[in-house]
């Protein structure tokens, strides 16, 4: 049941003055469930438990860890049929949708379990001593990852429940041993809510330390920015919009004691089409990218909102069966009145756009909050001297550029703001002459992809969902699969140190049977 | 020989109109050569030339690359007797600090060779597909770390081999494959100069691209600011003060696009002295502390500035035997006048704070730019309210705070900024009773050593150089050994990518040998 509270830790909390409601956009109104916003000392209530609790977490067993994100799945799971209302009455999205991304939550939470129950992940590290090394002795020197502390999350409009409450920054953050407080997305505060008592109930039945999780709802900017200027918070995970991110990432430079931001933002993820592909398989690929650009009323960050092709008839006609391809699919409702109403209006900034061209655009009458699909094109000359077309359209929109030549696709991509993903579309025969295409492509992307769409986010350990800047603020590492944890942990060393009094992972026996470098060489043994 | 130039890539250049002197702080003069500072132009050119250089850099083999190390490692033994005269003659240090140096920085350029040449360090990792997987296929995805791109290296005052043009910084980042454009040192740019060279024509020899090493010369802020603000630079590393680093920081952070700065700045390395150890051999540890306290003049970023003991006799008897040693020492020169003028005036601002008593000061005649060590102590209360005693003191000088009982020592340290090293001298017998004071050392700390002193940083895969601000600016990664090549790569994936097409690392037949994670097992296996 929803009750609109905040959870200091374990505790319901209600003491705030402000309230919100979440909306419904297909009904067009506002769901039933008021919410209450955190008060300022609910915040610092929220921050001193997760601070008091760091110590105690930090020395939980990765035997125990994996136990309570198991936990956290079952109770995910338990919440069935109200889970899945509140996650659509608060989206816009159908159930199909809810319970795919559910699936992804719990696949998460569970492949955690697994990372954190194995143990290797801390990357333990020995170098024995050598005390009768000339000129000096060698200490014995051991290191291992260790928690960072307190972590502030922002959960995604676009993912309640993968990249939200329970999504892929707290799982990896809790699994590292780090306290969570989240700021829940008050698009969907209910189904926030509801995975919000979830993890504590698993807490709870799991004897984690109180205070290891907090949700705080608000629907204005004064609860995040409390958050993240507190001394005691140690790092913030954020997935949304470059604005959001950046305001985020610049309060966390100007701290006394500045601190990581993870923030994955905007991306119109570039897709290069070579000539021979296009002669091959025209009508397949607008077939294929109509439905990634209009998948989930291109509400992802991977959504192709950008493909280039060398200037050509085969291009024009790519271009033409893209734009009826397009309109020949169903308009589908967006998450938000307010997700609707930027999108239309980028949109029409980006079609109003001198020299743009455009191709199609879903015309007919459609229900209130849902988008009208469209493609635009523009030459290659006209896209690099306008930024504005290098803006993210939130929604099903794609521009395909037109270059002159090769040297004016390289141009174009190098001077490209950083992207999670790049799409190369060739065929084999075509690949060795554009090296050069390739090279500028990789440059600006963290993720390549050969014949496919950038839609679809595999969740795996070879997975980088992240890139150079705006994708993310911070391109040394990956929003998405097991190494994800890597955000949140430092290395630490150990000089000299008793055996006893190591942890289980750095200790001579091997206790937890980990892989661990032992004097350079990759080994589970005792030493 | 010593051109005063600056390198522009491999082209010694002398476009600058300022110019400026080295030091030699034991003459008291400058020294002959004179330095040409790079001018805004050849910045631009050393920046322009690294980044048209980073894409062919990044292909390098890491057989190619190895090669290329170990050149800078003989180029740097083939400057001979030149070398080790300018060292002391830029730094007032003696012959065997300098051949030690020396041995240090090409110990490191010769570890990483062998970590390229190996080749698992790039974390290759591949998930193969499932084709026929429900409801959606999975892909084929590989991921490796690569290069970020230009990085800007700013050497420190007190290491002008081992943390300066060829050290630490450098060397990871030549590994990782990425170009680096150093900003000379002015205290040492002779030395550096001659460094240069080394690496300069150790890049000729093995046929590296021109523009991956480019050393300019200045003794303002200006070309460093140009450095870190101008769009192709990716990453910047620099060693030395708080203020320093802080102010590149706030540069990079202030960026369009933000870059990361992985700065190792101050540290006071708190040491923590037990009952029993102080009951069971205090002249061992004043007569060691006195050595490591005064340790090259106490000019490292590790020396011990702070201890703390628990309000005792025997703690009066260390403190009064700790001065006694210390005054038994010899004074010694320091790098140069600034940094000797900064010194004094800081340990009087620390002598002068209220309620501290000065334990024992040398007080005799010393010659000029030599130190005069010193140590205070003064109590718990008074250390906690007064944010002046922690700052470090940069020389030869330490405060010993007498704590009134366990509780004011750990909010003591859990009160510190972060620092590179925390120290425990203990008996085994009275650990168990100090939990948690260890976990508060823990907490504010990259590395800790028990009964042994912080200066000596081994160059090994367990070690953590770095540590919570403002020890280093971000406390995710170590400045010390292999793992350091972690700041300057991120994590790249390739989606179905052409096995013709993918770097060797990544490739079905494993053509390099190395590790790699494969479908969640660590192999070398051929797929």
């Amino acid at each position: 049941m929803i009750t609109g509270n905040n959870y200091i830790g374990s505790n319901l909390s209600d003491k705030g003055t402000k309230t919100f409601f979440t909306f419904n956009p297909i009904t067009d109104s506002e769901n039933s469930w008021q919410m209450i916003e955190a008060s300022e000392s609910e915040v610092e209530a929220a921050i001193e438990l997760a601070a008091d609790a760091a110590a105690d977490f930090a020395k939980v067993s990765g035997a125990d860890k994996a136990e309570f994100l198991n936990a956290i799945a079952d109770e995910i799971m338990a919440l069935g049929d109200e889970l899945i209302s509140t996650y659509c009455a608060e989206t816009g999205l159908p159930e199909g949708r809810a319970k795919g991304e559910r699936g992804r939550t719990v696949f998460q939470l569970r492949s955690f379990a697994n990372l954190v129950a194995e143990g290797s992940w801390v990357e333990a590290s020995i170098d024995t001593a050598i005390p009768d090394r000339t000129p000096a002795p060698k200490p014995d020197l051991r290191k291992m990852n260790i928690p960072l502390g307190p972590v502030v999350v922002f959960g995604a409009s676009n993912f309640p429940l993968a990249y939200s409450t329970a999504g892929g920054d707290t799982t990896a953050a809790l699994a590292a041993g780090c306290p969570v407080i989240v700021k829940s997305h008050p698009m969907h505060a209910g189904t926030g809510e509801l995975v919000a008592s979830a993890i504590i109930k698993a807490a709870k039945d799991t004897q984690m330390p109180d205070g290891i999780f907090s949700n705080l709802n608000s629907a204005g900017i004064e609860v995040g920015v409390q958050l993240v200027k507190h001394p005691f918070v140690k790092a913030v995970g954020f997935t949304g919009s470059i604005r959001g991110g950046r305001a985020l990432l610049d309060l966390a430079a100007q701290r006394e004691e500045p601190i990581p931001v993870f923030a994955e933002m905007g991306s119109i993820n570039p897709v290069v089409i070579l000539p021979e592909a296009l002669n091959q398989r025209t009508a397949e690929i607008a077939k294929t990218y109509a439905g990634s650009i209009t998948l989930g009323s291109g509400q992802f960050c991977t959504n192709p909102g950008l493909i280039l092709g060398l200037k050509s008839a085969e291009l024009d006609t790519f271009i033409e069966s893209l734009g009826t391809e397009i309109t020949q699919l169903e308009s589908s409702v967006m998450l938000h009145p307010d997700i609707h109403s930027a999108y239309e209006s980028n949109k029409e900034t980006a079609l109003d756009g001198p020299e743009v061209t455009t191709v199609a655009a879903l015309a007919k009458e459609v229900p209130v909050n849902y988008s009208q699909q469209a493609i635009a094109t523009v030459n290659g000359s006209e896209f690099l001297i306008n930024p504005t077309l290098h803006q993210e359209v939130f929604g099903p929109f794609s521009m395909v550029v037109q270059c002159q030549d090769t040297e004016e696709m390289e141009l174009i991509l190098l001077n490209l703001e950083g992207q999670l993903t790049g799409t190369l579309i060739a065929e084999e025969t075509e690949l060795e002459a554009y090296e050069g295409v390739i090279d500028s492509l990789q440059n600006r992307v963290g993720r390549l992809i050969y014949n496919g769409v950038p839609t679809g986010v595999e969740v795996c350990p070879s997975m980088v969902h992240g890139g150079p800047y705006p994708a993310s603020t911070d391109s040394r590492f990956t929003a998405v699969g097991i190494h994800s944890i890597k955000r949140w942990v430092r290395p630490f060393s150990y000089q000299n140190w008793p055996d006893a009094l190591l942890p289980d992972a750095l200790k001579n026996g091997n206790p937890l049977g980990i892989e661990r470098l032992v004097d350079g060489e990759t080994t589970k043994k005792v030493l």
